[in-house]
């Protein structure tokens, strides 16, 4: 498998693992691997991770997001995490061999056959988003599932990107869309001074001038300064810059960098941009690395 | 798959395109993956690298060595490169979630049944070897298959590890053993004085007292030093630290690094310690690869 694609949906369905379980039953006769699922009951809410090609991935978001609309009923939804429908957002995230760009086709290509299919309006967000008020989920979901089924009918800035001007009558409406893949790295530093750690932050992420994709926060961990960055663009800024920026900017005031942690998953890419970066391998290629033949 | 182990049988014969064929061919009904078939006529000798689960391996392996000893016949058998029998040289090599000790085991358990099954005397080398003087192949290999098929016969110190005292009369004897995986690294100096390069070569070789596991030889590529080196235990000394160490030797003699290379493949487990050290992610893992849950 040369292109590799993950799909992450959420489904409004956190408490009935007999539902959870079909919807995630629903991808198994697809060439695709489920990675996880995960529910939370308060927030009444489930998401599940798929990775494979493009193409299986494509039919078996499809099949879940299909699964859920005939078991969800949206109407006597109640939980506490934001949510427009049974389906409530569908995010795309290129893995390996597949560029953002294709991710936004495949969203396109899944909001229209969810439109058109399955009769649920479909608003498309982040990378895929249509409009710069769509970029953001939180906008796009504002005012939840009840809010949005009256004002969809009547506010055309609430109209959907496909399908009908019309919640469907139990599964809502849904939020499709493509975003690059996240890598959550935390350096900690070798101080009790937790300032320091909030400083640093300040000067790694890209908001306020500093490196580029990354969002950093200063945090108290076991009464040390811990770094907490979201790598929200690898091809930008991977965990070999960061680390180094974040080290440079530790020495400059006289502390020294514990350790470091990568927080969940990371794809094979950007480890193996990281290394091929810091020996200067320029020409080092994820082919190389043997374990990949392996899924090929 | 949690384990994995790469076989790399070498055949005598590399001219025979459909000898070779069915050769390869035996260990398609394993569960391994060939990711290699080489052959060369002049040597008239050809190798293939399978990887797979260390069961798979031995398997598909054992299966290759039975066809090869059923389609070739050393009494006819002429090339280049020493050779004692139809399988010349058979090599386990750890991969990820494998010890040498268990490659050791498994080139055993394929010795013994080689020579009960298929009557052929069976030497152990590299690590698997019982005596130092069998660790190395060419000296297990003296004498070739003209000359050991007399000698064993006679001389008590060629006594094989396993089988009989005497040749199979067509397919000879075979060499099995376990060695570790060997990275083929190359760092390029921005400097035309070749010496340079064999200067620092000299610096980082394990034999001169320089990196444990290092071997290295200053060439000259395209009129520029080239530090070759060959890292025969990762464990010892990574990629990360044979480029370092490099580095600082040609610092030290006012040469800057133009960059390096990777020849061949790498085993994931490699890449994940080499950046776990470069950031200092004590805790990182290869499960944390993503396109790793894809073959398991």
């Amino acid at each position: 498998m040369k292109q590799i694609v993950e799909c992450i949906p959420n489904f409004s369905e956190g408490k009935d693992k007999i539902i959870i379980q079909k919807i995630a039953d629903s991808a198994k006769e697809f060439d695709v691997k489920l990675l996880d699922t995960e529910w939370n009951e308060s927030h009444n809410r489930s998401l599940m991770t798929i990775v494979g090609s493009p193409e299986e991935v494509f039919k078996a978001s499809f099949a879940m997001i299909k699964t859920a609309t005939q078991l969800i009923d949206m109407t006597k939804h109640k939980g506490e995490h934001p949510r427009i429908g049974a389906t409530d957002v569908v995010p795309f995230v290129p893995v390996s061999g597949v560029s953002i760009e294709e991710c936004v086709q495949l969203s396109k290509k899944l909001g229209q056959k969810v439109a058109t299919e399955l009769n649920i309006p479909v608003y498309l967000y982040e990378e895929s988003a249509q409009r710069e008020d769509r970029k953001n989920l939180a906008d796009v979901r504002r005012g939840e599932y009840e809010g949005l089924k009256e004002e969809i009918k009547t506010n055309p800035d609430k109209k959907p990107d496909y399908g009908p001007k019309e919640f469907h009558p139990t599964a809502g409406a849904v939020v499709i869309g493509a975003r690059k893949y996240l890598i959550a790295f935390n350096v900690n530093l070798d101080t009790k001074d937790i300032e320091i750690g909030k400083k640093i932050a300040g000067i790694v992420r890209e908001k306020d001038g500093g490196l580029p994709g990354v969002k950093a926060l200063g945090f108290d961990v076991d009464g040390y300064a811990q770094v907490s960055m979201n790598l929200v663009d690898y091809h930008k800024t991977n965990i070999d810059k960061a680390f180094e920026e974040v080290k440079k900017g530790a020495e400059k005031l006289g502390v020294k960098v514990k350790n470091s942690e990568i927080y969940g998953m990371i794809p094979l890419e950007a480890l193996t941009m990281a290394v091929g970066n810091t020996i200067k391998a320029d020409g080092f290629k994820m082919d190389q690395v043997l374990e990949k033949k392996l899924y090929e």
